[in-house]
């Protein structure tokens, strides 16, 4: 498939979604233009708040073909990825994002993409959800176990 | 339980979670001092390159409490946030977040959660990991069904 029928599948799931009483969201993971996966939002339908089209299709084809690490596959989504979904993007380590719609569009219908990419570029103590540091000389011995593992799986 | 009782439950999480054979990240979400649901990373036992500890825990309350909302709850983690983490825990309007090793510590033994955050700060132009826009023209149809319609669930 070529890169604009991959997505528009990814623009057909969005549209289909809000017709199933989803988010208008859609996303496909494809691999040499074979889609391995796709995924819609369902944070209200599944009561999950990490739902949405990107995290679900990553999840889907890690499933799928039996890996963490995606390298190899593409993203189409059918809008530009919040940060959550641009984080799974990068631990994912797919190798290129196609979007359509972008943040402006998605803040226009009330979804505010653009809120939390303004709070990470933040310094933690300005952000609006209050953080708190604590006990991170007790947190540490788990980092040093990690570190002093011989058989630890890596990634 | 006070809050370092419950920073102690996600340190220990962590701890087990290393001799468990998955990465050295525990999170708790508690809800008036109680605890709702606890995550562990188990990126590599589970092939699912999301399931980090604090996106695990969100998912575990969120079936618990049968809602994607979990306002009212804060969050306890071994660990600063990634940014795919901080995503989650805005979309997912916990009230506070408790953390213990920062992200530096994550990179001394590996985790370059800090390489993910100065990416999301760069224009899309200038990241590692290669975008594209296109077929906007088409995609804004999902956006304006949804703009549309009468029913929907926002969130």
């Amino acid at each position: 498939m070529t890169k604009e029928e991959l997505m528009q599948k990814a623009i057909d799931l969005s549209i289909e979604n809000v017709e199933n009483g989803g988010g208008p969201f859609g996303a496909v993971i494809a691999r040499n233009g074979e889609i391995i996966a796709t995924g819609v939002n369902r944070v209200t339908a599944s009561n999950d708040p990490t739902a949405h089209a990107e995290v679900s299709a990553i999840r889907a084809a890690s499933a799928k073909l039996g890996t963490f690490d995606l390298s190899g596959c593409e993203i189409y989504t059918s809008c530009e990825p919040c940060p959550m979904c641009l984080g799974a993007i990068y631990w994912a380590h797919l190798d290129k994002i196609y979007f359509a719609n972008n943040k402006k569009d998605a803040k226009n219908i009330g979804f505010d993409d653009s809120f939390i990419y303004d709070e990470i570029a933040l310094p933690i103590e300005k952000r609006h959800t209050a953080t708190e540091i604590l006990m991170r000389e007790k947190a540490i011995k788990a980092f040093e176990n990690w570190a002093n593992k011989i058989d630890k799986k890596k990634y």
